[in-house]
């Protein structure tokens, strides 16, 4: 097991903060401690400062992003970069070492090209799913993006943290096509087709000549992507949400296998979700409505919850998108296909491409590409407006069985420590899900939020042992999650140190994001 | 632009040779003249002897990969590794720097693992097409495998140089997930979940924790990969070959227009082809039918020859998946669309995937996953059992202006060099398209195979300075093509070769793979 020595920084009065003021203008580094607390986790305890930068640069073009990069190379500063630093339930903004810089590339927040011939967008990192959203409404293009759950957050950011999005693109994390990027030496490249000087094909085709680097950008600290491809569906002649319930909590195991069946044959194309009873009802009611006992609310009461929000125990959503008579057999099917569960309601409807943003369903508005913030409403659970979560994120193979044992072992864990268990069982493709779990407190209430922090690193332990790897890990717990990473004395991750070394020798860019440490600061192991 | 030194290595005789043999035991070796023949490139002029090796060596396990790495490691020996090594057009197994020893994996042959749950299987390097569709059809599966023209080859190293193959899973070429790896040092890695011990999510989800390095592995020297997962696809209800016929040569761009919206919107899942004439005529018919004068066949007998074998001017194939209501509704709707081309024919037909195999045309079986080698026929078109042929395969977007520029460049090199255009337009996924130019010859007539390295060469330089790449290169202009990814000061190969050093410091594998070139080799740029 990795050991690593507590390290930190701090860069305010120094030569090299007066470098990236003179390298980026007046305005554009920020180091009052009143101005940063917009950049730390917004879901930490108040007082706990061990992710807390000590300043923010924020360039606007690439040119201040090479700056920026060889200003910290010279000085040896430890640079963290987002995009929009909405990393929510994962750590949000804050950097990995104490006293890093933030790179924020909130305002590179170009969408540079719309190709609607191909169906692409060419962007920048600070575009969000709203921005993406509106140039496409503005520019009149019949092209649909697929979208995250919550409309605030940087395509490209989500994107390189393998987040998904729930349209057919979102399946195996696939929309991306053809990057920019400034190395930790300020050099700047092109990965694919974009290698080639004027090739019309950077964002058409995913890979180039040699080996393709894109996926080594993703979860890394070896560069700064500065632009990407999005490939972008034409609209289709329908769009149909579905829904499905179920009332038994063990419907779960026949309701996953019966989705895998549909998904591997193509029926289904998009990204489903499956909510449990207290999750999906986070979003539209609090946990004092339902219980004000001690501990997590008991299943009798979960029972009642799911009966009286008509949500049952599970809540599978999904879409169809394509032509209306395809579609309509689609449906056809999967109705058929889940009403083979006793007692399971399935339903939805069809609409033009036209009306999704005047849907009312938060959720279907989402699996329509159309951006919003009504699904954040959970983090209120606890009541007010200072609820914050964890994500919990191990992955497993789509079958009845392991979403089991993954319910089993996680809702066994989080009652333990007090909390509910609150889960979406998210299929990335046809094959695997990832078992989101939301672990929701009240970020004023410091006990609860330590027993959420507690518990979380107890579940990347235990789940580890039963075969389930995190896909994303929460700045607090990366270190443990990569660890467990373990196969062969750690091969995998000695090779990503090996990379790490040679591509930025100096330990600039991002040290210890998802667990790669530089040379200088790793422990032993 | 790069130079490199002539570089070449010879074994026989050597300590290291005594070492290998005792590593693999008796027969694993060869290094007599004649046997070594085999691994030369099939497809070069008898004499010339740049490519060839100067040992083969056989290893059957993963330990023994590893032995043989840490050989050629403590005595600086070149390695050249490949799977089958059917690698024709592009240089067969023969390796870059002559003298290499060639690591052959042909014996490393197991189908590790069949899953029909998810619908995958977990293979070895030296399992051919052939090996897994009977693996496949042994255990009874109803799974199907998305395989390349010719049976003959690897699944691994068809993956491994970015191979095209023409079911869904083929789009993207996006069916590989998993690896395992043996390093430059001896040591063994899996990528993604199969980083975590006892994960059963390895050949499920593409991903893992931190960067994912899989398409790290491709076409390039980093690693020898030992497994690798592979997605299969349950039997449809229905496959159904589609075929359109267009008379104009100029049919090209409206048909490449149309083609692409038709996989844009999901329709058309898998990988078409665009065959022209000769190319087709190739398959079924010989140059001599057609045309026994000077140089290339003129327009006037591609016309004839168009009409009599009912080949049109362009032929493009594909093929639809699903449920029969679906598969009719796709059929009907490419019908029509392309039926909008003046001229234009477009049949197919509809059968059980239970009765692929005993489909008459190899096309449809190809498509259908049905491994043979018929479609090899083509490189008798100069006559004899001698013909070879060499791919050179630019990528372009997928849109009838492209289409026509690429057409146009190369069939006017082409012909300037005496030489056919054959050519196969074949669109990876609804976006790109690989111009694959078949440069036949007959290998017995040295100045021919002359011309046709040469025009290949002349084509690689013109066709980057019109924006084109090529998408894998041939081994006799690996660095050449390589050299055309040039933006920013080759700031894409710098990347790979500082990740060559760090991965590899002696540089022993395949040194030269892709124009990737280790730092005891490297040239002055």
């Amino acid at each position: 097991m990795y050991r690593r020595p507590g390290v930190s920084t701090t860069v305010p009065d120094t030569p090299a903060l007066h470098e990236f003021e003179d390298a980026l203008g007046p305005g554009r580094v920020i180091t009052s401690e009143h101005e940063l607390r917009e950049w730390r986790d917004p879901f930490q305890f108040e007082s706990w400062d061990e992710y807390t930068a000590s300043a923010v640069v924020m360039p606007e073009t690439v040119e201040e992003v090479q700056a920026v990069v060889r200003i910290a190379g010279r000085h040896g500063i430890p640079l963290w970069t987002h995009s929009q630093g909405r990393n929510n339930g994962y750590g949000g903004p804050a950097p990995r070492v104490q006293g890093s810089v933030i790179v924020s590339l909130r305002n590179m927040n170009r969408v540079l090209e719309i190709d609607e011939e191909c169906a692409y967008a060419l962007v920048e990192p600070g575009v969000r799913w709203f921005d993406l959203y509106e140039a496409l409404r503005a520019g009149g293009h019949r092209l649909m993006l697929s979208i995250a759950d919550i409309g605030w957050g940087s395509v490209i950011g989500n994107t390189l943290d393998n987040g998904i999005t729930y349209m057919p693109y979102g399946q195996d994390q696939q929309m991306q096509c053809g990057m920019e990027v400034v190395l930790a030496d300020g050099e700047v490249m092109r990965t694919g087709m974009g290698a080639l000087p004027g090739s019309p094909a950077w964002n058409v085709y995913k890979r180039g000549l040699g080996p393709t680097a894109d996926q080594l950008f993703m979860q890394s600290n070896f560069g700064i992507v500065t632009k990407m491809g999005v490939w972008l569906m034409p609209y289709p002649e329908v769009f149909h949400p579905v829904w499905v319930r179920v009332w038994n909590d063990d419907d779960l195991g026949p309701l996953t296998d019966t989705l895998r069946a549909l998904m591997l044959d193509g029926t289904i194309r998009g990204v489903p979700q499956m909510l449990n009873t207290v999750l999906f009802g986070s979003m539209i009611s609090s946990h004092d409505q339902w219980w004000t006992g001690e501990g997590p609310i008991p299943d009798r009461e979960i029972e009642r919850m799911g009966r009286e929000l008509e949500i049952g125990r599970w809540m599978l959503r999904c879409a169809l998108y394509g032509d209306e008579a395809v579609v309509e057999h689609q449906f056809a099917k999967v109705r058929e296909a889940f009403a083979r569960i006793p007692g399971a309601d399935v339903w939805g409807w069809m609409c033009a491409p036209e009306d999704i943003p005047s849907l009312e369903n938060p959720h279907e508005r989402v699996m329509g590409g159309v951006p919003n913030l009504d699904l954040n409403a959970m983090v209120a659970w606890y009541g007010g407006d200072q609820g914050g979560h964890i994500g919990f994120s191990p992955i497993a193979p789509l079958t009845g069985h392991h979403a089991g044992e993954l319910r089993d072992l996680m809702r066994g864990m989080l009652a333990e420590s007090g909390l509910d268990y609150m889960a979406s069982l998210l299929p990335v493709s046809a094959r695997s899900f990832a078992h989101i779990t939301m672990i929701i407190y009240d970020t004023k209430n410091e006990q609860q939020v330590r027993s959420a922090f507690d518990v979380s690193k107890r579940l990347v332990r235990q789940a580890a042992k039963q075969g389930y790897g995190e896909y994303r890990a929460h700045l607090d717990f990366m270190d443990l999650a990569a660890e467990q990473y373990s196969w062969n004395n750690h091969a995998y991750m000695r090779f990503c140190e090996t990379i790490k070394d040679a591509v930025d020798p100096q330990g600039i860019l991002a040290p210890g994001k998802q667990g790669i440490w530089p040379k200088s600061m790793r422990g032993s192991r």
